[in-house]
C-alpha cells in the first residue's frame, strides 16, 4: 500500500513535512510530488492516472483546486489540506470542502499535515488490522502525553 | 464491509437521505441511527465500540461536535457532513474541519450527504475492485448526464 | 470574434442568461456550453483547446474550479462568475479569485452574469471601435435609465 | 467551593493563567487539570463526574469540543473559554457558542481566561454575599483604574 | 430564586417564549421585562439595580449591548442571548462574547433562548440540589427522545 | 465649539493620537477623557450629560459599547472609531455600526481616529465657513501630496 | 438648513423611505435624488457640487461607492446607508466604512435609513436648539414606546 | 498597445512592483501613476479621460473605490486589484468584486498585482499572436519551474 502526496507549489513543504513525519513514525510508503492543478495540468492527470498509490494527499493553498483535479481524475480518495496563505486559510478550506455533488474531497483543518497523514492510514487500516493496531499505539501515545502534561500543569 | 451512519438529531434526515439515496444505488448496506454527542454521549460511545461498520458518516449541524467525538472512540475513518443550522452552516463546517492533531475527520462540503456517501465507498474500494468499477460507472453517468445538460443548452 | 460561455451545471443557467441577454443586445455572438472542471475534465480540456472562441466566461458556485480550471487549458482571458449556491456565493468568489501567481481569472461579482457579458465586450472592443461605440451607446442607455428613475423620485 | 479548570492542551495555559490570576486574587480554590475531549474522552468523562468542583471552566481552540464535552457529562454550569489557534479564534467560538438546545454552555470572549474566573466567581457568589462583596471590591478597583488612566490622558 | 429576563425589544419575544416554556417545565419563577439599554438606559439601571432576581438572562439582536449593560450594573450572572436580526445573528453574538476584561457575560448561541434557561437553572442549581435532580430528569427525558428517534430511524 | 473624545481604555491612545494630531492642525479645541461603557458606566454618564462639548468622538474595540452607551445619554453626534484588539476589528465595528432604530452612531473604518476627527470637523462646519475652508485647504494639502507621489512614480 | 438624499438605484426606495419618514416627523426639508457613482458619475458631481444641501444621505449596496465619491466632491458631512443586496449588505457595510484616511463617511447600520436621518438631524441641531428640543421629544416618544411594550410583556 | 497602472496611494507600490516585473519581462509598455478615487477625483477622471492606454490596472486597499470609479470613465477594461491593508483585504475584494450591473471591474485575487499584468497581457493578446507566444513561453518557463521543484522534493 502506499501514498502519493502532492503539492501545490514549493511553499507548501512545511506542510507537507507535518504529513511525513507521521507517515515515516508509521513505517507507511510514500512518494512526495509537485504538480499544480492551474500550471501544470496535464502533468497532473498524467501522475494522478499513472500512480499505483492507494490514495492520495493534496496540499494546497489559496483557490486550492488541486485536491479536486486529483479527484476529478481518479475514483481513489483525495485527502485535501488547506494551506493558510491568504485570508487564514479560509479561502482554501471552502475551495477543498465546498465540492460539487459526486466528486467528493475529504478535507482536513487548515495546515494539518499531520490529520491527513493519520486520516490516509486510517483508511489504509480498513482491511488492515496491523494498520489498527499501530493507530491504537499512537492514541496510546497521544494519551500518555496528555498524562505527562495534566501532571505537569496540577498543583 | 458495512457503513453506519449517526445523526445528531432528526432534523437532519433530510441530508441523511442523499447519503442513503447514493448507498442504495451502490448496494452498499448500511445503518442509519440517532445519537447526540452531548445529549446521550455514553449511547454514541457504545455505538461506535460495538459497531462492525468498516467507517462511520456522521451528520450533525451547529457545533457539529458529533463527528470528532465519534472520532474519539475509533481509529476508524469518520466522514463528517456538517448541516446548515445556523450562519449557513459555517459554524457547522468549521467544528468538523478545525480537529486537533492527531484525531482526524474527513469533512465533506456543507448539506452533502451525498458526497459522504461516495467517500465512503471510495475508502471501501481502496481493496475492492468491484466497488471501483462501480465508482467508475457512477462517473460515466455522471458524464453522460453532464453531456445531456450540454446538448439541451448548446444552440 | 466569439465568445464561449461554460456552465459548471445547468443550474446555473439563469445566471448564464444575464449574460446572453446582454451578448444578444449586442449582437456578439457566442456559444453556451456546459462543461464541469470536476465531472467531466477532459470533456471540458477538449473543448476548451479546441474553441475558436477569442476568450471564455465561466459560470460555477461552491469550489468554482471551472474558470481556474479553463485558464490552466489556454492563455485567451477568462472571465469568471461566482454563484450563489452556499455560504452566499462568498465560497465560490474566492475561489475564482483566490488564483495562484502566473494563470489570473477575471472575476465579476457575485451572480453578476451580465458584468461578465460587458466585460467581455470591452475585451473584444479593444481594437475594434464600433464595438467602442456600442459599449458607449449602452452607457448613455443606462445614465438616461437613471435620469428617468431620478425625475421619478424627485419631489 | 471549588473551580476545576481544564484545559484541552498544554498551549492553552497561557490563557488559563489569566484565569488563575483572577482566581488567586480571590482567594478562590480551583484544580487545573490537561484532558483532551479527542484524545483522552474516557478520562475526560471520570475527571468531570468524579469532581467535587461546583463548576467548570473549559479552555480549547481550534474545534473546541472540550467545553460541550464536560457540559454532555454533568448538569453543573461549564464556562468555555475559546482559544485563537487559527482564523483568529472564531473557530472556536462558534464550537463553544453554537450548542444544541438543551446542553448549554456559558461562552466568554476569545483568549478571555480572565472573564471566565470572574464569571465562574459570579456564578459562586449566586447565595455568598460574602464573595459578592469581594466582586463589588474588584469592580471598585476597576473603576479607581480607569479613573487614573483618565486623569493621566487629561490635558 | 428568582430569574429576570429583559428583552432589547418587543421583537425579541419569540426568543424569549423559548426560555419560557424551559423556565414553566422547571417550575422556575421569573419576571420578563422589555429595557433598552439604547433607548431606555436610566429605565435599564433602575431595573437591574432594584431586582431581587439572582441573575439576568439579557436578549437582544444587532449591536445587542444590552446583556453587557445589565452586567456594567451589577455582579449577578448575566446571560446573554444573541437574536438573529441582521448578518444571521453574528454582529449580535460578537457583541455579546467579545466584552472586556472585568465584565464577563455568559453567552449561549444565536437565538437560543432555551439554552439560556438550563444555564440559569444550572447556575442557581449550584446550592440547590433539588435542582439538580430537575436538571438529571430532564437529561433523561432528552435521552428518551433521542431513543425514540433513533428507533424510529433505524431500519 | 468643542470636541469630546473619549476611550474605553488606555490602550486606545494610540488611535486617539491620529484624531489629536488632525485636531491640533486645525486648531479646534478638544477633551481626551478615558471613561468605560462597562467598567464606569456611572462616571460615563455623568461626563457625557454634564460635557459642553458638541460632539463625542468614542474610541473603543471588542464589543465596543461605549459609542452606543455615549449616544444613549445625548442627542448630540457620536462618532464612534472601532478599535482592532481581536479578529481584525470585525466586532467592534459590526458593535458600532448595527445600532437600533433610534440611536444612531457614525461609525467611520477600523482604527481611523484621523477620519473620525475630520468627520468631527465637517460637521461642527455646517455653519461655520472659516471651518469650511480650512477643510478646503486641507484637501488641496491631501491632493498636493498625491501630485508629490504621482511625480516620484512616474517613469 | 436642507438634507439631499442620494440614492444609487431606484431599488434602494425602500431605504429611502424609512429615512423619509423620519425626516417627515422633524418636518426637515430634503430633496430626494437618483446618481450612481458608477453609471453617471458626471451628473453625480455635479449634483454634489451645485446643491445647497448641508449634508447629504447616501444609500448603496453591493460595492456601495457611493457615499465615498460623494465625500471626494465635498466637505460637508456625507452619511452613508450600506444596503443589503448581496452577503448579508457586509460587502456594502465595508465598502462605506473603510474609507482612506482624509475622505471620511459617517456609516450607519445596515439597512438603517431611519437612523441615517436622525443622525442627520443631530448634525444639523449642532447649533439648532429647536432641533435638539425636538430630538429629545423623538426619544421620549421612544422611551414611551419601550413602557407600552414592557407593560404588555409583563407577568 | 500599452496599459496604465494606477494606484491609490503610494503605499500599494510593492503590489504594482509584482505588475511592473511581469511587464518588463513581455516587454510591454506601461505607465504608472498615483491617483486617489477620494482624494484627486478630478485628477483621476483626467488621467483616464485622456490616457491613450488599451486598458487599466487598478491597485487599491480599503474601500478600494479606485478600478470602480476608473471603469465610471471609460468602456476600456479594467483590471482591479484589491490590497491587503485591513481585514486580510476581504474589504478591497469585496469593493471591487461587488460591482453594480452594467459597470464591470475584472477582479484578480488579494495583492496578485503579477495576475493583474498577465490577464492585461492575455487582453492585449486577443489579436496580436506575438503575444499569445510569449504568454506561451511563459507557461512553458512556469511548467519548467514545477518540474524543478518536483525533481527537487521527490525522494
Amino acid at each position: 500500500m502506499k501514498i502519493l502526496i502532492i503539492l501545490g507549489s514549493e511553499s507548501d513543504k512545511p506542510i507537507a513535512d507535518k504529513a511525513i513525519k507521521i507517515l515515516d513514525e508509521f513505517e507507511m510508503p510514500y512518494d512526495l510530488r509537485i504538480a499544480s492543478a492551474h500550471r501544470t495540468p496535464q502533468k497532473l492527470e498524467k501522475l494522478v492516472k499513472e500512480s499505483d498509490a492507494n490514495l492520495f494527499i493534496a496540499i494546497a493553498g489559496l483557490a486550492a483546486a488541486l485536491p479536486g483535479a486529483i479527484a476529478s481524475f481518479t475514483t481513489k480518495p483525495v485527502i485535501g489540506v488547506p494551506v493558510n496563505v491568504k485570508l487564514d486559510g479560509l479561502d482554501a478550506l471552502l475551495a477543498i470542502t465546498q465540492m460539487p455533488p459526486g466528486i467528493p474531497v475529504a478535507s482536513v483543518g487548515i495546515d494539518r499535515g499531520d490529520n491527513a497523514a493519520i486520516l490516509a492510514i486510517e483508511i489504509l487500516a480498513v482491511k488492515d488490522p496491523s494498520l489498527t493496531k499501530k493507530l491504537e499505539d499512537y492514541r496510546t501515545k497521544m494519551r500518555d502525553k496528555v498524562e505527562k502534561s495534566d501532571e505537569k500543569v496540577r498543583k
